[in-house]
C-alpha cells in the first residue's frame, strides 16, 4: 500500500477539514486521535473512499509515512504540544518533520524548535488562519521553524492554502523559528484593530447620525466596493441584513460584551516588550475589556450624561468622512504592525519579507483584503521601508484622509460617542509627524526627580547631561557628561 | 557594643541614604557592601560618630543584628536578589526578616516570599518612592511579603517614611507576598500617565496657543494653587522657569526623545493579563516609544503637513479648558490604576486598602499630590467602590469638567496636535458611560467567521447562541444554546 504524504494528529473540525483538503489536492494522508472512535468515525465518514489512512497508534501513523515523515499537529495550544512531540520524537527518524498547526505563543515555537532540532529532527510552527471553512477551502498559511524543512512541506502547504487571483499561493516561508507563528499572532492583532475600527464607525453610524441596521447594511455594502473591500466589511454588510425569527434585525439584540482570546494580549505584550507603540491595537484589546464590564456600564450610564450632540450639516457627506476616517486608521494600524514585525525581526534574527506577509494575508485569513495588495506593493517597491506611512501610495493617499478623519473624530469627542482606536490612531499620526514632541519636558522631568541626564538639541546624540535643577542635587552638573 | 536594628546591604545612594534617615530617626543601623572600600568610606565619612557599624561580610553582619535580624537588600533588581538571598540565608535564623526594598518585579517576590518562608525565615519586598532624596528625607513605602515580619519592621518604615501634614506615615502595610512591589508597579504606571498628561498639556500651549517657556511656567504656577497641586506640576513650573548659561529656557534645547524603564512596561502587560481597560497609561507608555524615534519623526514632518490651527477666540479661557481637561484625565487614569489593583487583588488574593494605598502615595513619591487625598476619602467612605468614578466627589467633579475636556480635546485632533493621553481617556470615559457598546457587533462578526457564539439582550446572561449566518455553516443554529 502506497505510504502517505503527510501524518496529521488531531481531529476536530479544523483538523479534518485540513485532511480533506490536502486529500482533495491528490495527497495521501494518514490521520491519528488519541480517540480511537473518532478515527473510525472519520474514515468511515467523510474520509471513506479517499486516499486518507485511519491509524491507531502513533507509531502506526508514522510507519505510514514516506520519509522525511512530515507530522501535522492540530491539538490544543500549550502542554498539549510538548507532550505530543515528547510521544513523537521516538516514533520518528533523523530529518523527520514535526509541524505545529496551531495557534501557539511564538516564544514557545522558538523553544520547541530547538529542542526538535536537538533530537536529530526539523520543526515547522505555522500560523493557519480562515477558520473551519478556511481549512477546507484554502487557509493562509505562516510557516516557520527550521528552514531545512521547508522544502518537503512546501509542496503540500502552497497547494492546500488559499490563492489570490494571479495564482500567487497565500502561503510562504516565513522565517526561522518562532517567525510563523510571530506574524500569525500580529495577525491576529491587526484583527482585533480591523474589527475594533468597523465597530467604531458602525456606532457613530447607529448612535451620532441614529440610522437603522438597514441604511448601514447599505452602507458597508457600498463601502466594500471601495478601498476597503475586504472579508470583514463584507460579513458586516451581512450581519446588519440578517434578520431575527422576528424580523427584526439581529445585531439589535446581541449583548454588547465582546470576549478575547489570547493572541490579541500577546501582540500588546510584544509591542511593550519592543518598544513599539502599537496604540491601535493596544486599544482595541482594552475596549473588549471595557465592553465586559457590562453592568458598571449600565450605572454609570445613568451618573454620567451624554452631552448634546450636534447633528452634521450633510449626512451622507459625513459618511464619506467616516468611510476615510475608517480607511486612514486601517493604515495608521498597519504601519503599526509592520513596525512591531521589523523590530521583533531585529530581536529574533528572523529575515522576514513583509511583502510576502501581506501576500500570505491577502487571501484566507480574516483580515483579507484588496487594501493588502497595495501593502504588498509597498514592500516590493521597498523592502527595507522604515513605516508604512512613508510609502508613496500611502503618504499622499493618508494626506487625502486627514481632513475627513479630524472632523469624525472632533465630532464624536463633542458627540461623546467612544472611538479609542480612530482617536489613538491619529494621535499617532500626528505624533509620528511632530518634529518636536513634548518629550524634552518630560526628560527635563525625569532628570530633575531622579537625575536620568537628558540629551540636547545642539549637541551630539549620545552625550547626557544633568543639571542641578534645585541647587541643593547631586554633584553632576550641567556642564558634564556622560557617554 | 548595641547591637544593630537593621542591617543594609548595599551603598550606592539610595542606600546610603537610607541608611543616613534611619540613623537619624534613633536607629542603629549595620551596613555592608560587596566592594569593602564603600563601607570604609561611608563609615570614616557620612557615617562617622553616627550610631552605624561598618561590616566586612554577610556573617560579620548579621552576627550585629538584633533578634529577629532585619537585613535590606538595596542591590539591583533580578538576579542579584536572588544570589544575595542564596548568601544571606545560611547566615540567619528562624523567623529572621530579609526586606528587599529595590524596584523588583511583583512575580519575583510572589515566589522569592514562597521561597524564603520555606527555610524557615521571613521576606518583605518593598516599594520605595523618592528617588535619592526621598530615602534620605522621608520616601514613600509600600511594604509586602510574609504579614507575621510586618509587625518587626513597621516601627522603623513608619519611621522613616515621609508624613502626611496630620502626620499619618506614608507607609502601611500593603498585602501577601507580591503586593506591595505590585502597587510600587502601578506607582510607576500613574507616574507615567500623569508626566504624559503634563506634557500634552504643555504641547498644547506651546505649538496651538504659540506661548513661551515663562508664560507656561506662570501658568503651571497658577495650576499648583488649584486641584492639580502636586509634586510633578511643581517641578514643571520650575523646570519651565529654569535658563540656560544664555539665559535662553533650558527646556527649548533639550533633545525629545524620552527613556523608560521597565515598571511602565510592566503595568501594561499587568494589564493586558488581567484585562483591565489601562488605556492612559498605556498610551503614555507608546508616547514615549514614539518619541524615541526622533529621526523617522523629522523626515516624516517634511511629509505630512500639518492643518491649518484656527486660534482659540478667548486665550485665558481655553487655557482654563486645558487645566480642566488634564484634571479629569488625571481622575481617569487613577480609576483604571485603582481598578487594575482591584483585578490583581483578586487574582493574587491580595487584601487591598485602597484608602491606605493613597495616602502611601500622599507624601514622599514623585506623584503625591493634594488630589490624592481625595481618593483616600472616597475609599475610606466606600472601601468596596468599583470605579473610581462612581465615588460621589469625583463623579460630581468629572461631570463639570467634560465640556472643557471635549473642547480641548477636539481643538488639539483638528489643528493636530497629538494629545494621545487625553484623547485615550476622554474616549475611555465615553466608553464607560456608554451603556451599549458596538460590542454586538463585534460578537457577531466573531461568531460569523468562527462560531464562538454570543449573548443576546433578551435572554439571561450564561446562554450562548449561535447563528448560521451564510445558510452553509456548523450544525448548530440560533435556536440552541450551549451552557
Amino acid at each position: 500500500m502506497k505510504k502517505a504524504d503527510i501524518g496529521l494528529i488531531g481531529l476536530a473540525v479544523m483538523g479534518e477539514n485540513l485532511v480533506m483538503n490536502m486529500e482533495s489536492k491528490g495527497f495521501t494522508v494518514a490521520v491519528y486521535n488519541r480517540t480511537a472512535e473518532k478515527v473510525t468515525n472519520f474514515v468511515n465518514g467523510r474520509a471513506s473512499g479517499k486516499n486518507i489512512i485511519g491509524t491507531y497508534s502513533l507509531e502506526e501513523l508514522c510507519a505510514n509515512l514516506e520519509r522525511p515523515r512530515k507530522v501535522m499537529m492540530m491539538v490544543k495550544a500549550g502542554s498539549a504540544v510538548d507532550q505530543m512531540i515528547e510521544k513523537l520524537i521516538p516514533c520518528l527518524e533523523e530529518g523527520d518533520i514535526i509541524i505545529d498547526g496551531g495557534n501557539s505563543h511564538f516564544p514557545d515555537t522558538i523553544r520547541r524548535t530547538a529542542y526538535v532540532e536537538s533530537k536529530g529532527l526539523l520543526y515547522i510552527g505555522t500560523g493557519v488562519s480562515g477558520g473551519e471553512e478556511g481549512a477546507l477551502n484554502g487557509p493562509s498559511m505562516m510557516p516557520g521553524g527550521s528552514p531545512a524543512a521547508w522544502p518537503f512541506v512546501k509542496p503540500i502547504f502552497q497547494a492546500i492554502c488559499a490563492h489570490v487571483e494571479d495564482g500567487s499561493p497565500c502561503c510562504d516561508w516565513v522565517g526561522e523559528n518562532g517567525a510563523g507563528h510571530f506574524v500569525k499572532m500580529v495577525h491576529n492583532g491587526i484583527e482585533y484593530g480591523d474589527m475594533q475600527l468597523i465597530c467604531e464607525a458602525y456606532m457613530l453610524m447607529r448612535d451620532y447620525l441614529g440610522m437603522s441596521a438597514d441604511e448601514m447594511h447599505r452602507v458597508f455594502a457600498a463601502w466594500n466596493e471601495t478601498e476597503l473591500d475586504s472579508y470583514l466589511i463584507s460579513i458586516t454588510r451581512d450581519i446588519l441584513a440578517y434578520k431575527d425569527t422576528d424580523g427584526q434585525p439581529i445585531v439589535n439584540k446581541i449583548l454588547d460584551t465582546a470576549g478575547q482570546k489570547g493572541t490579541g494580549k500577546w501582540t500588546g505584550i510584544a509591542a511593550l516588550d519592543e518598544g513599539v507603540p502599537l496604540t491601535l491595537i493596544g486599544e482595541a484589546v482594552f475596549a473588549r475589556c471595557l465592553s465586559a464590564m457590562k453592568e458598571e456600564r449600565v450605572e454609570a450610564a445613568k451618573v454620567f450624561p451624554a452631552p448634546a450632540a450636534i447633528a452634521p450639516e450633510d449626512k451622507a457627506a459625513f459618511i464619506e468622512d467616516i468611510r476615510k476616517a475608517l480607511y486612514a486608521s486601517k493604515i495608521i494600524s498597519y504601519a503599526q504592525g509592520y513596525t512591531l514585525m521589523r523590530a521583533a525581526a531585529k530581536t529574533y534574527g528572523w529575515n522576514l519579507n513583509y511583502g510576502g506577509i501581506a501576500l500570505m494575508w491577502r487571501g484566507g485569513c480574516i483580515i483579507r483584503s484588496v487594501f493588502l495588495g497595495k501593502i504588498k506593493e509597498a514592500y516590493d517597491a521597498n523592502p527595507e521601508l522604515t513605516n508604512l506611512l512613508l510609502d508613496p501610495y500611502f503618504a499622499d493617499t493618508v494626506k487625502g484622509l486627514t481632513d475627513s478623519w479630524r472632523r469624525v473624530v472632533a465630532s464624536a469627542v463633542l458627540s461623546g460617542v467612544p472611538m479609542p482606536a480612530f482617536s489613538s490612531a491619529l494621535a499617532y499620526y500626528d505624533g509620528y509627524r511632530s518634529e518636536f514632541l513634548p518629550a524634552n519636558l518630560l526628560q527635563a522631568q525625569r532628570d530633575y526627580f531622579g537625575a536620568h541626564t537628558y540629551e540636547r538639541l545642539d549637541a551630539e546624540r549620545g552625550q547626557f547631561f544633568h543639571t542641578n535643577w534645585t541647587g541643593h542635587g547631586g554633584n553632576t552638573s550641567a556642564s558634564t557628561y556622560v557617554v
